[in-house]
């Protein structure tokens, strides 16, 4: 057999599940052909490749995959930032104009040429991280017209490459001013213009919602998750970050793929979880960036057998964290997961939050979207923080990210 | 007047003290002689310089000054991180030979070249976080022959640069296998051979401690600043990190140049050192890995009028952090220091903990230590983490840093 590509000599952390931690290979070749992994195994004389690359004992991973970030906006959250840290409360930033509804006043206002661009480069760093697979969420539009903007945005930088973007339409981030005391109004109109439209387009992936007593009551996510069910979209949900919103028994009822967040979450909304497949979205970047005293219940999620994954939720007013093995340092340091279930947090079981079932593992017969690091060490993506680890990156067979040779 | 480099059109933080925040200037133009800083001011016809770079209103400040760390070491503690993770006790690690003393028997089995090669990589991170100085202790040697051979090390990886070097003797940092029972014996061996050799071949600029109930007395502390002291060597200490030791407060009867870590620190004690001068040293990232859940004190420290820096304390045991920036973050975010404090703990005060006047300011007459940013917003290298903010680097007005356009 002849494969394009031949990866040689390389510890593989394929995530395959219920075999031996991390799914550990090692003095393994990895053929790739076209877009597909197409052998995995020890080396043999009968393969050939028309480029060979002997990665000398380093670690090749499945590519990262960050299943949760608002990576397009308009503006920052920077003076806000430092207003907070200043000592101004809350009410004080909301008076001055800041919190959401700032970043979507800036987003409304940024030209796509500019979405796009600032975008990209945010992208740019996470796949310096090893992320070949992102999801962006609308969520800074709130009307039909921004929504579905923003959602073209994130298809263009799907189109445009170098990573696959999954795309989320969340319009029920937050009440939009013009809706201000008129959420059911907004939610009305979610599910009879902006899904709909979405749909037409063929711009969302999945339906996201914000069930929190600042923004969504769970009747008003049931209202927008039925009508993403009519439409044939599947379902996620912020649930229960700052209360027990009952988020997480809501999404178990939709089947939703994830639930994200989940500081607060009950232990039988997290048994609901495990029993639908909902996959938990673990965001220790939010948690530690907004000084959050309560971490989600790990314990209960293993004990009811929930898949957990780890995203940076990549956004400017909660979460400025440009790098996925950042969010895995905090989630194994901050949250107490292991090295082992903070990479399947980055890879199997955040495909899973996507609903994508070829990539996230190292097997024939998927994506080749791989990473390669500059360790032997599956655990060390999760140990060292803010170290250049990841030395190339493959989406669907090609090769898009190679560091420098002194990065 | 005529300068080799001119940077112009330049947002610069520099970090003067007492003027408007972060000493801001915009607009403005700044000329290198040599290694010096030689012009700092608005755009004037009458200087000119053998090479212009127009920065574009692009952030400049201090080059980053990472003032704890203890880069050079054997092998790495990933293992025990992920038993830990998984449940280990301390116990059962310190069985199965993990802890520092695991780095102090890689570190003395590591041949020079080796150690030389992995530090320099290390410090090739920071470097690309902004860091222009670092500072790199002893500490893993534990006997005359290795601590001296570790300083060796230091003074090479300063030599060869690209960063500048500050050396720590970090002799009393824990109690070798072969004074075990026995540190009074290990303290005098310190005193009298390990010191006195280290300054005959002026391999140490500083002499440093760790005052803990796991490490040393106050009292065998105070033998070791004597015998410092005596030698003509600054002080500086690793105080109260696990428990009030009484580590401020010792420091601050010795003048050292500082007190690191401090979770437990006195009041009384922060205000003694706030009269002796002596700078509080954050690591927030030891803080996170170890998931401890009591922080400093900064409050009172900002009342007794301490000054503040942040490092990273880049080590493999409890601080397995490789960017400044990454501690910067924490060091807000999990801290609540205001980014400017973040910033001036990085260069102004970080300078000072080193005990360095010539650098951490951009001042006409320093040197020419500089950062330039991907951003005109001095908070924003505290807000976002994990993005490769750095653009380039000069250390003593040579250019050892430039990011790659697509960075």
């Amino acid at each position: 057999m002849r494969a394009d590509v031949l990866l040689t000599n390389a510890t593989v952390a394929t995530m395959e599940p219920g075999g031996s931690p991390y799914g550990l290979m090692t003095g393994t070749t990895i053929g790739i052909t076209g877009d597909k992994i197409t052998y995995l195994g020890p080396p043999v004389s009968g393969i050939t490749g028309d480029a060979v690359r002997d990665v000398g004992d380093h670690l090749i991973t499945p590519a990262l995959i960050d299943c949760h970030t608002h990576a397009i906006f308009g503006g920052d959250r920077i003076a806000e930032f430092e207003a907070r840290l200043g000592g101004s409360s809350y009410e004080e930033l909301a008076a001055t104009g800041g919190g959401i509804l700032s970043t979507v006043q800036a987003t409304r206002n940024t030209p796509d040429d500019e979405l796009v661009r600032h975008a990209a480069g945010r992208l740019g760093w996470l796949l310096r991280s090893g992320v070949g697979t992102v999801e962006v969420k609308s969520g800074y539009g709130l009307d039909p017209h921004h929504e579905l903007r923003m959602l073209r945005v994130a298809r263009l930088l799907g189109r445009q490459g170098p990573q696959r973007v999954v795309t989320s339409l969340l319009a029920a981030h937050t009440i939009p001013p013009e809706h201000d005391g008129l959420a059911d109004q907004y939610v009305t109109s979610i599910c009879e213009q902006i899904i709909p439209a979405a749909v037409a387009e063929g711009l969302a992936d999945c339906v996201d919602g914000f069930c929190e007593t600042v923004a969504f009551s769970a009747d008003q996510i049931a209202r927008v998750f039925d009508a993403a069910a009519e439409a044939g979209l599947s379902v996620r949900l912020h649930a229960d970050q700052l209360t027990d919103s009952g988020g997480a028994a809501l999404a178990a009822r939709y089947g939703a793929l994830s639930a994200d967040h989940l500081e607060h979450a009950s232990v039988s909304g997290l048994e609901k979880m495990a029993t639908a497949g909902t996959v938990a979205v673990l965001i220790p970047g939010a948690s530690v960036f907004l000084n959050e005293p309560t971490i989600p219940n790990i314990p209960a999620m293993r004990l009811a057998g929930v898949s957990i994954a780890v995203s940076t939720d990549l956004n400017p007013g909660t979460s400025p964290v440009g790098s996925l093995q950042v969010a895995m340092w905090l989630a194994t340091s901050r949250f107490r997961l292991t090295p082992e279930e903070s990479l399947a947090g980055t890879t199997r079981h955040a495909a899973k939050a996507l609903g994508l079932s070829d990539t996230g593992i190292v097997r024939v017969g998927m994506r080749a979207d791989l990473a390669l690091w500059r360790t032997s060490e599956p655990a060390a993506l999760s140990y060292w923080t803010g170290a250049p680890l990841c030395k190339a990156v493959w989406v669907a067979g090609t090769l898009v990210f190679e560091a420098g040779s002194d990065d």
